[in-house]
């Protein structure tokens, strides 16, 4: 639950913080709750997806399914969670049996049972977006929990891999491009639960790339207390040269971003992108130009929110 | 997770039933998951709530957060289980700063912490009834946790208060009572979690009572396989001995339904109400009269169904 958009977003986020005062809370700056029970950790985090906002009303429902599966065992991936199962909230009709294929089909691909959850029928006169939850758990596999706090000056900061192909992918959706492999980036994220857990004890940092790199490099860099220095060239990509910069700023990849200290390397395939330096006035430095939150990291939440 | 209500909400919970094969699914058949985890029983349960449905667009927003909380709490009551934290999932909009007071009441009330969760904020164009989601965790108190399926021949049912209190509320608040405490019974339910974990060990079924005190003991019966026989009089009710047929069959009011072997005394204050007899054609028999799902169980959702 971090806070990015509009200012009730983040008036509210602010209030629930005052709020959540228990450690697991991670003080809501966290991809996920971590919280200890007996001898192991649990790892909780729940996202939610609105049509307009994170999806187009005329996606393939099981494409939503997926995603939402997707993104909350990105979360999970962050910590180096094996997945436990998850619970749906779902709001029905639309094509539900599709969905259901979606949810189906995720939860195969990363071995994850359906728990439970709740389904609502609103009245056939209501006609707003439809919302739905998922609430994704999992076991910790090494502790402590990697977190976005951890980084130190001098560690190096590396990427697992592209970005800008989710970019690239709700561009063909949004052209209707008859073939299906040029929008899957968008359509069906990967989270990386396997690299996840391969990195866990290796890295100081670790969050999952939702909001777009350089967005999510700067809070990894503010809750860490520290400055990332990024190197633009380093970063690998999805599209052409020409747009690196966008590529940079959208969302919707679900690489994950870590540090690690000087002289090790990492043991999954990984890019390194940067290094953490004495905290400046700013988050970021990107080829020696100094980016905070209000100039220049940019911000493309849902990207189906213009086309909603 | 249990089915009531449209053909699409059954279909799609048939479909979902399919791929929740794990056994801490129960089948989507109870009121939460439940779990194993180390040395450590799971009790895992999310609700939603949306507005026209289980909540009036006019309430406040505090005494929404309260049901929401309340709803989940409920559910874990139900299981035994103390509680260890919750996830918000929310769709700002409304009187967010009421809605937080409300979480903040509930939360402390129940000594919950809101460990995390996601925040959505529709475009202003939406006008559509929001939703909101809570994912409730608790840790069992007592193995096995009771579940809704354990209720034996010879088993009497138990009933821990008085039900109709809510229907009375909604009633209040619909005719706009200036007196607050007439609607509390709807707008501020109590989750009976203290007499949950006494009674989990000495029951053999147990639940909560949201949907309608006969529906609800139905599903007892049915997941229990026998016919539970009611006597009408011995149910406490909140409301004048007229109104007694509805209040059996309105929901809201989360008293916990419960069977133990005959002969025992239950460890907190509860109403003998019936017994459990070698399965019939019909789940209950109300004063000698067989009823099922499809004559005279009643069904009442969300009162504010009528009223969205």
């Amino acid at each position: 639950m971090v806070a990015s958009g509009s200012g009730g977003e983040l008036a509210f986020i602010q209030n629930l913080r005052a709020l959540a005062t228990h450690p697991a809370a991670r003080g809501l700056n966290d991809d996920c709750a971590v919280l200890e029970l007996g001898a192991e950790t649990l790892i909780l985090t729940h996202d939610m997806m609105a049509e307009g906002v994170h999806f187009l009303a005329r996606q393939d429902p099981a494409d939503v399914a997926w995603k939402l599966v997707a993104t909350n065992l990105s979360d999970l991936a962050s910590k180096g969670a094996q997945p436990l199962g998850v619970l749906l909230g779902y709001s029905l009709g639309g094509d539900d049996a599709r969905f259901v294929a979606g949810l189906v089909a995720a939860l195969a691909a990363y071995d994850t049972p359906l728990l439970g959850g709740d389904t609502i029928a609103l009245s056939d006169a209501d006609t707003g977006p439809r919302t739905f939850g998922l609430t994704a758990i999992g076991r910790a596999t090494h502790l402590p929990v990697p977190s976005r706090a951890g980084a130190r000056v001098g560690d190096l900061l590396w990427l697992t891999g592209a970005v800008g192909g989710a970019m690239l992918g709700l561009e063909a959706l949004l052209a209707e491009d008859p073939d299906p492999e040029h929008s899957r980036a968008y359509r069906r994220p990967i989270p990386l639960l396997a690299q996840g857990q391969a990195l866990a004890p290796s890295v100081t940092a670790m969050m999952d790339v939702s909001d777009g790199l350089l967005l999510d490099a700067a809070r990894l860099a503010r809750a860490s207390g520290i400055t990332l220095t990024i190197a633009k060239s380093a970063i690998p990509i999805a599209t052409s040269e020409a747009r690196r910069d966008e590529a940079l700023r959208w969302g919707d990849d679900y690489q994950l971003l870590f540090t690690q200290p000087p002289g090790t390397e990492p043991p999954v395939l990984a890019h390194c992108i940067g290094e953490a330096l004495v905290a400046g006035d700013d988050p970021i430095v990107l080829d020696g130009v100094p980016l905070n939150e209000a100039s220049g990291l940019g911000y493309q939440h849902g990207p189906a929110r213009s086309a909603g």
